[in-house]
């Protein structure tokens, strides 16, 4: 964190901004609502990279992480973050650099989903001499990875690694399809299926003489969603700190609380074609267009004002590296563009994916209250 | 550059490959053609932002750079290169910074395709008393910015910048058009078009007494394509030196010619779905899915075994942030791919755009022809 030195009129473009008053917002009300329903919380810190919005997150009340990499695991326990979930399978190959975390006393948690990764984590805690902690991935929605709570598969694994001397600390399960959802009622489902199949994965090991403490669940969607978690531990969620224009078509957050925008300036036009030409093209934006399945498509990302306020029927309708277009989302020929928004103008544009357009940064400038800009960095790589 | 001290078999998954045997064929045959051709060859190395491979653009005959980025600029500058073409239209608030450049020697030429902009630079000159050579940007295609060549605003900009003390150095236009291709003749009369249309705007500028030396043009299909290039004197291009899945869909490379890849590990499967979790999710990737409206979709990317050689009739069909899915193309369950993949497993994945998929990672890992590899960084952000 740097000393306050810009404002919104001052910073360089394309610049990733924090909302934080919205952030501060997002952060307590999934908070409060996890308090509410009895349940620790562990954010997924791979949406941020970013060591000041963690510290957040953990003042009020989050409990442990969840990374996407070791580098995250690297950075954060380093920042003096000790309960960490690296919620991607490990294999043999990344275990040298995960245990030599555990050895300089970082609590961290791996993850594997079937033998062969359980193999391998059992015989480099045997040859190295080392203890390791381990949690089963579940498939509770068929979109990616896990073992679906009756495969024998589960207990398989799970008797390998407890016979292998590795403790078994529980099973997660990321219920990722929630993406594609837009309705509340098959939002409570796959919440409840999630939640229910978790629980399952953990009653069959317990029954099999498996310990298995955590019961780990989440994505933002079903966190957001569910209507109980009798039998989970813990909840785990990333793109609630943001939001973003897919979680809005999901429903879950106004545009009005999405805290993630990239600030850009009008180049250029085209009038003839109703054309604003800006400096966020996809290297800024990102290339995700996760809205384009969506019941709206926003195209690269809706536009906004500089103090955050929706430009209702306009959006970015292309992209190239360093250049936006930005035009009438129907289609139609604005004459009005050209006198609206000359060059020079600055604007901020919501994001499709805030992981993805975050991502493409070395640094958020956090915006507070007060329009005062204070620079945060993030991670980047492996 | 460090030293060698990584085969591909111990370097960190996911990765960053170039292939350097690939590399330096792709920067021979552009440059041998561009000499052919009778004109200077100008990189534009937004693609790879990297001093590594843009030394080896310079030692095979390049003259000077383009940049999509000021930071770009400034880099490269720092290593060196005086010769800069900065080819994203210029605003007032970008000056300070550009101009600062041009004080500490760097030959830094800006681009303006409107009069605002032009105004600007003018002003910005004469108030600090500074000189500024700036080049006008040609729409010969209409996919994005500039000024077609028989506007009357060209000759508009051309007097404002001449009239204000500005060294109007040239024109410049880049037929991005070319990359929604896939015929050599269309790309043939699309590199003719874009040609007679930038030569056309330096005559007028020129019959209106505005000199204008400098005639640019470029895109890697195009320069792929022309057949002669009367009246030109630079020609620019970027991905040409990696390629990409694009790239060989429009049918200006071949996949064995593709030189970056991303290194990934298989980390689990799902033998039912006929899945192969692997760890190179979008985060790796990048969201670009360009060759989703082309005639051959990739997905995600194409996968290859270690050595580089395609295994046909697989792809990345979805990818998560740090989890990839490869499977058959055309959508079959293949019983085999557990056994043929098992975990642990080192692929490389051919991506849809290498701009994209390059930005994703911190540095790049230069793979040598007897397989040794050295670390190459390159920059993020603005």
């Amino acid at each position: 964190m740097t000393a306050d030195t810009h404002t919104l009129e001052t910073l360089d473009t394309p610049a990733a901004l924090i909302d934080l008053p919205r952030m501060q917002h997002n952060i307590a009300r999934m908070q409060h609502r996890m308090n509410a329903l009895g349940v620790k919380f562990r954010p997924h810190v791979k949406t941020t990279k970013c060591l000041d919005v963690v510290r957040a997150q953990m003042a009020a009340g989050a409990q442990g992480i969840t990374v996407s990499t070791l580098k995250e695991a690297e950075a954060f326990f380093a920042a003096g973050i000790q309960d960490i979930l690296y919620a991607v399978g490990i294999v043999a190959t990344k275990l040298p650099r995960a245990m030599a975390l555990r050895k300089r006393g970082c609590d961290l948690k791996l993850v594997v989903d079937n033998a062969e990764a359980a193999h391998a984590v059992v015989d480099h805690a045997r040859v190295h001499g080392e203890h390791c902690e381990v949690w089963i991935e579940v498939d509770t929605d068929g979109h990616r990875s896990g073992i679906t709570p009756e495969q024998d598969a589960l207990l398989e694994v799970g008797r390998i690694l407890k016979d292998g001397g590795i403790d078994v600390g529980g099973v997660m399960t990321h219920a990722g399809s929630s993406y594609d959802l837009s309705d509340r009622a098959a939002l409570a489902a796959l919440a409840e299926q999630e939640r229910a199949g978790c629980v399952r994965a953990a009653q069959r090991l317990r029954e099999a003489g498996v310990p298995c403490a955590a019961v780990s669940v989440g994505s933002t969607p079903t966190a957001l969603a569910t209507e109980h978690l009798e039998g989970v531990t813990e909840v785990r969620a990333g793109v609630y700190v943001f939001f973003d224009l897919v979680m809005h078509n999901v429903g879950v957050c106004a545009l009005e609380e999405i805290a993630l925008s990239v600030l850009t300036t009008v180049i250029g036009h085209q009038p003839d074609k109703g054309w604003v030409i800006v400096d966020a093209g996809w290297m800024a934006m990102s290339r995700d267009r996760g809205t384009a399945k969506q019941s709206q498509d926003f195209g690269y990302g809706q536009p906004c004002t500089l103090d955050g306020t929706p430009l209702d029927g306009l959006m970015l309708i292309g992209a190239n590296q360093e250049h936006g277009i930005l035009a009438a989302s129907d289609g139609s020929v604005q004459d009005d563009l050209v006198a609206r928004f000359p060059v020079g103008t600055k604007l901020r544009v919501l994001p499709n994916h805030a992981c993805a357009t975050g991502a493409q940064f070395p640094e958020y400038q956090a915006v507070s209250s007060r329009g005062m800009v204070q620079t945060w960095g993030r991670f980047h790589g492996w």
